[in-house]
């Protein structure tokens, strides 16, 4: 392989990404192949293969994509708002509008995202560098907010905000109404909810309060994606009584 | 209709019940009907109606006897202790042992009791009266215990902690861990999360946040369970990408 970066390449890249996609929509994540997706493409396999390594890697590109348009929408909110509660909604709605061509391709695909083992998972080391990017934009909607955080909870609130947009995301999903319109609504909730607390926690005595929903949110929220997953699984596809997915990996 | 309750009706009543829950378990809710239930109970369909009105009552009795056994388990510890948390904790902890039966069952029902609408659902004002004795064990979780609880939040708090108790069951009905152990943790943890933030209530500047987040629960828990529902219905029945159930009441 070499390291060479001409534009030429990237536009291979986006043409590939951009057919996985289309081919993830149009027939499903589980019954595309990499093969199909560079015949789409009109590039030869090996040569799919030295842009991803695997279906998962063109899962990882698009995360990656999703991240970057999130990234360049939130910055007028986060240049010229200061008002907390407006930041964090403007954030959370943001990436709603940007996910919204997706939302069907994501409920077909979250249960390929849903275990917490999986690369695909938000959880997952594989996605370590996207999540810390979308942590980081927590941290600068608590950074540039009137509102100033307790220090000792500045390491905390960024990746506990991510973990309630994870919560969020999952909501969204599955959420039918037109235009999530009740996602859009919790997200507004959710940021009036979390400004309240992060005022508050300038009062020391409730400060172990956030500690304590920040670990109950990370050790619970990923079982709680794929738990979601293995019962649908399960309520939907046979008749047979006999949970058949006591490993939810192999299923 | 006469309205005697001679010992014998009981027997009746008890017998169709339980054949009922029998037969949900064996052939599942949806492809259960009245006539296979009197039939396997050898009585009358007639007969059946008169202590049923439909399939839905059947559940409404179920629900009353999980209810009336989660009574009868949870007196020792009302009775005898007062530490805030391993009351609530007890408490929980209990419902799942009295649940665990009926485990499988509840998983492949669900569908039908997560439409808020529907007469099956907790939130419905068909389950008024069983809201009403869950809600009451929870009146007196905190009545009983050493840690007081201020006088404003003492009507707020006990529909907080069943509408939390909700959360845990929609993760418990997807939960595959053996004995649902996942769930047993995530209870211990509420329990602790729930008494941290009672004993800090005694600080009047918190109690609106405790309303807030009862407002929360309250208006996007319903929503959650049935959207929960929906996604899975969509990700496992058909490859046709056009959603169905724009309402889901007829799906």
């Amino acid at each position: 392989m070499t390291d060479q970066k001409a534009p030429k390449s990237e536009q291979t890249r986006t043409l590939i990404l951009e057919t996985a996609l289309r081919l993830f929509q149009e027939r499903g994540f589980d019954k595309t192949t990499m093969r199909g997706i560079a015949k789409e493409a009109g590039v030869s396999v090996g040569n799919a293969y030295y842009y991803f390594e695997s279906k998962e890697h063109l899962v990882q590109g698009f995360y990656d994509r999703i991240g970057a348009a999130h990234q360049a929408a939130v910055r007028p909110i986060l240049d010229n708002e200061t008002d907390l509660q407006k930041r964090l909604a403007g954030v959370l709605t943001s990436w709603m509008d940007i996910a919204a061509p997706y939302h069907e391709f994501a409920s077909q695909f979250f249960k390929n995202a849903a275990d917490p083992e999986s690369p695909l998972s938000p959880f997952s080391p594989e996605s370590e560098d996207a999540r810390q990017a979308a942590i980081d934009i927590h941290r600068e909607v608590l950074a540039g907010a009137k509102t100033k955080v307790p220090a000792e909870l500045a390491d905390v609130l960024p990746e506990l905000m991510w973990l309630s947009q994870m919560g969020l995301v999952l909501y969204w999903v599955f959420d039918r109404s037109p235009n999530s319109e009740k996602t859009r609504r919790l997200a507004e909730r959710g940021a009036q909810l979390t400004t309240r607390g992060i005022v508050l926690a300038r009062f020391r005595v409730l400060r172990p309060l956030v500690r304590e929903v920040h670990e109950l949110f990370a050790d619970f929220l990923p079982g709680m994606a794929q738990t979601a997953t293995a019962g649908a699984r399960e309520r939907a596809s046979d008749p047979d009584p006999e949970p058949d997915h006591a490993d939810p990996k192999s299923a």
